[in-house]
């Protein structure tokens, strides 16, 4: 199918450029000796999953329930990198089919552990545990070498779970490629403490889980790293792009729209708003909410629910109603999970289509 | 079902609030000599619509096609505010079942009505057009009263359609109610010279369209207005409230969430984040992305996909792991837009749910 014949809004992915950045990420893991569990939210797709793990992934990691329910299937070594709390979230994660041969969870308290560790009992099964640290993020994960022992050895001890080891998100890392050093130098005196606090506890951990989509490229850099997570690269964004993870022409993934208004002057109007492309702010320079993909000085300046605002000003070009335009979005992740469905593509041809199945509750 | 038994993050609605802010509308509505056409954007559910028309809505109004296919069998009155442009959405447009009585749609150009018209004709239909003015927002609409005039004159010498009046969207008054004055001074002069050109080119306007969220009490001072959409009080939202376009306890809509994580001092991290809520920045005072219902001094500092950060420091509150929250969002209609279902309370209890049938495409 033509890429005209698609009904606008609508996202597509380059199926060459995808499989090309797989290549990439696979190339640096084995490069470096790392594991590789791409971070399934980014595309929520069984079908793409399926691709990193063809292209050598060694797992997969999942937020969310339904994550864990649509990829259950593909891999036996799924990583749910969030803490299941409560019970309706454990009797699903118990009920899990297939169930993994191998399945760890990431936790940083013993008041998420207890209940997993008697729901895992109940059923019968063993979970793997691994103590999410706080390694200068602030958001989650214990707080200190000591707080890391006492809840490694509470799993230790605890039925139903296995201690596997730590895993932390660098998600502070926020800067661009070029000025990551100091950040880096940081996060690797802070991991070095809680790894060596718990090795002199007798609890070495087997699993360090770690790595960032903007850190991506130095996770060798960080002290006894196994596996990295690192989940957008699979499409790439205007941010990764932004802060130089990856170059322009990385970008898999756009938002195809359809000029609708031409009568402000300086602007076109396009039918791709927040509610396909969300209204995040750029991390980097250069502003806006997106770009166009053939023409990045081309800004999406302003979003409503269901219009984009394209600038310009710095262009020569002056779209006319329903030209099309292909935007690349500020962050991939939250704009895929605005989709119904994701069109394939080779060569610009439409070759497929896949559900966002991951997606919801 | 209690409150507790939902898994979360879930998205619930206080019927009683709900049922108090339609009334509020229909009666400032009915006190004006106002329609009442609320846009369904807001919650894209046939249910919430057919209590908006049992309030008193003459009408409705949506975005997409897709909102347009799922309220058309409700109202027979039915605005698509949003310029059908291309001939996948022209037969979508046209194929609407039950084909409402009264179809409009808003535009502003010659380039979108033509194929409008030639798609009527074909289909044996007669479309209402509303010529969309630029009132001061400078997102789409005519740009001077001459322009209105030459498009209301294609209008009414274009087969298929018929000449209806004009729509403008005062998006640009989002100030708080207390400081639109002068906003609403600008508006009515610009309104004026539209609507005095096209009547003395012999195209008086039948309808005059308008009225957005944070301006909405102040419609009856808009000159020639026929009737109001604003779409949000349905619900309200953080920002209505900040603005002073409702009270809090006016806010319908909150996302329930559970605590995950407090590790890090200051803070609790509960299980709504960007796909729960919108990462959309606050207007008016108050920073973040959302505040927690029964106490709006504890602020969503911070949002990941999956992670919302609530800032407790200006709050004696200190929640444990599972315990539950509600979340009102900055931006209303954006949450419910990630939301599949909705779940409708009374007194705190959950008698009802809803799927949000008009997101998607």
């Amino acid at each position: 199918m033509d890429l005209d014949q698609l009904e606008t809004p609508a996202a597509v992915v380059d199926l060459d450029i995808m499989a090309a950045n797989l290549a990439r990420m696979a190339a640096y893991c084995r490069a470096h000796g790392l594991g590789w569990r791409p971070h399934t939210k980014t595309h929520k797709s069984p079908l793409v999953a399926a691709a990193q793990l063809r292209a050598g992934a060694t797992g997969l990691t999942v937020a969310t329930l339904r994550e864990a329910e649509v990829m259950a299937g593909l891999s036996d070594d799924l990583l749910l990198a969030y803490p299941p709390v409560g019970p309706a979230k454990l009797a699903r994660l118990m009920r899990l089919d297939p169930w993994p041969a191998r399945l760890r969870v990431a936790l940083d308290s013993i008041d998420v552990l207890e209940p997993l560790g008697r729901a895992a009992l109940v059923a019968g099964r063993e979970v793997g545990v691994l103590i999410e640290l706080d390694a200068g993020m602030h958001r989650v994960g214990v707080q200190s070498p000591a707080d890391a022992v006492r809840l490694a050895r509470a799993v230790a001890s605890t039925g139903g779970v296995r201690y596997d080891g730590v895993l932390f998100y660098p998600g502070h890392i926020r800067d661009s490629v070029d000025d990551q050093a100091p950040a880096l130098i940081a996060l690797s005196t802070t991991l070095s403490h809680f790894l060596s606090a718990l090795r002199e506890a007798g609890l070495p951990p087997r699993v360090v889980s770690g790595g960032s989509t903007p850190s991506v490229w130095r996770s060798h850099e960080m002290p006894g790293l196994t596996e990295v997570r690192a989940g957008t690269t699979v499409f790439s964004d205007r941010t990764t792009a932004a802060i130089g993870v990856c170059d322009w022409s990385e970008c898999a993934y756009s938002v195809l729209a359809t000029v609708v208004s031409t009568t402000v002057p300086g602007q076109a109007v396009i039918d791709a708003g927040s509610k396909a492309l969300s209204k995040e702010e750029l991390r980097g320079s250069g502003g806006g909410f997106g770009a166009l993909l053939d023409d990045p000085n081309v800004v999406v300046s302003g979003l409503s629910e269901e219009h984009g605002l394209l600038d310009l000003t710095r262009s020569a070009r002056r779209p006319k109603i329903g030209d099309r335009v292909r935007v690349v979005p500020n962050h991939v992740c939250v704009s895929v999970n605005l989709q119904e469905t994701v069109w394939g593509l080779e060569r610009g041809v439409v070759v497929t289509s896949w559900p966002v199945e991951g997606r919801g509750r």
